[in-house]
């Protein structure tokens, strides 16, 4: 049985990352920053994905030293330039208000229309030892904006993000169904069959 | 002496585009979309600065029957993968809210310290004569970003853009100063050199 700690304070994450790496059935036990009330959470200053996960994953694991999973992910739209990106969680400049950040992106695209609403889900999911081995994978979901939000599941995103080959926002998928194509999930099944090789 | 109409009822930019086409002392006479007030601006449904500048010059040219020139420009952040770019004037989603698209780009940059504060002003001139023949030209400058609006020339993103080889914003330069380095300056003084080759 190895412990990890999940490098993170944001609740929507914890769930989704518990579900998805005790759906994996490994030997593992998970912790949470909530038991380390007094760790801060890490800023992300990388540039890209990987980086920040990898950065959030090493920093935990030498605080702590429990050995630390992290995850950075976000939205990229095409016509965006690939932004929100590593950008998506304080797009608005309001960290973390979801309704904010994604009202500003149906701003944004208001003028766009298909086929010019693609966009993709990406997630860099990461694993760090305190003695220094770490590992970084990537997973993603390509889809299509609607216009206007729909569903009630998820966070961040999810109530305007169709998955190619659905007709349902991920807001509007079970959370089962969403983890079963989603980047988050893709990313984090790769990485649970590798944590015993770090 | 030829008759062009400048396709933009932005009062800043006529003024600019009035600036740099009449220093170049051609045999050409200004008008605006002033002086033909039945007919609509424009909207911007391109994907590029130069689909826009040439979908401009040609509407307001087969519009009016008189030949029009026509510019999209917009700040292009490297570390926003070159976005706001043609979503430039409505980043915040209020289109023409200079202040409101100012303030969004410095909060989505607020973790991000120099060197990744780059950017470029880039510009698309076009011009079209009602007959269909058209041209359009690309001009652009290189600086950074400050964190802290600077000076009261100029408009949209001029405040925090200092130039490369400058320590001032193009908001604290003297109109003639900014338009001899300007992104809108190069690409109108190559479209001047062109207008009688259409």
């Amino acid at each position: 049985m190895t412990t990890f700690v999940l490098a993170t304070r944001n609740a929507h994450k914890v769930r989704e990352l518990r579900r998805i790496l005790e759906g994996a059935n490994l030997p593992i036990e998970l912790l949470t920053l909530d038991d380390f009330p007094d760790v801060d959470e890490v800023k992300e200053t990388g540039l890209t994905f990987e980086a920040n996960a990898l950065l959030k994953a090493r920093t935990i694991a030498d605080v702590t030293g429990v050995s630390a999973i992290a995850d950075d992910s976000g939205l990229s739209i095409d016509v965006l330039g690939g932004m929100p990106g590593i950008l998506s969680a304080r797009w608005s400049g309001r960290h973390g208000d979801d309704a904010a950040n994604l009202a500003l992106v149906l701003d944004q695209l208001s003028d766009v229309d298909d086929p010019y609403r693609k966009a993709a889900f990406v997630c860099a999911a990461a694993a760090a030892r305190p003695d220094g081995s770490d590992i970084v994978v990537h997973g993603e979901v390509r889809g299509n904006l609607t216009k206007v939000p729909r569903g009630t599941g998820g966070f961040g995103y999810d109530p305007i993000f169709v998955p190619d080959g659905e007709t349902r926002t991920t807001a509007e998928m079970s959370a089962e169904e969403k983890d079963a194509i989603s980047h988050r999930g893709k990313a984090f099944r790769l990485l649970a069959v590798q944590l015993d090789r770090i």
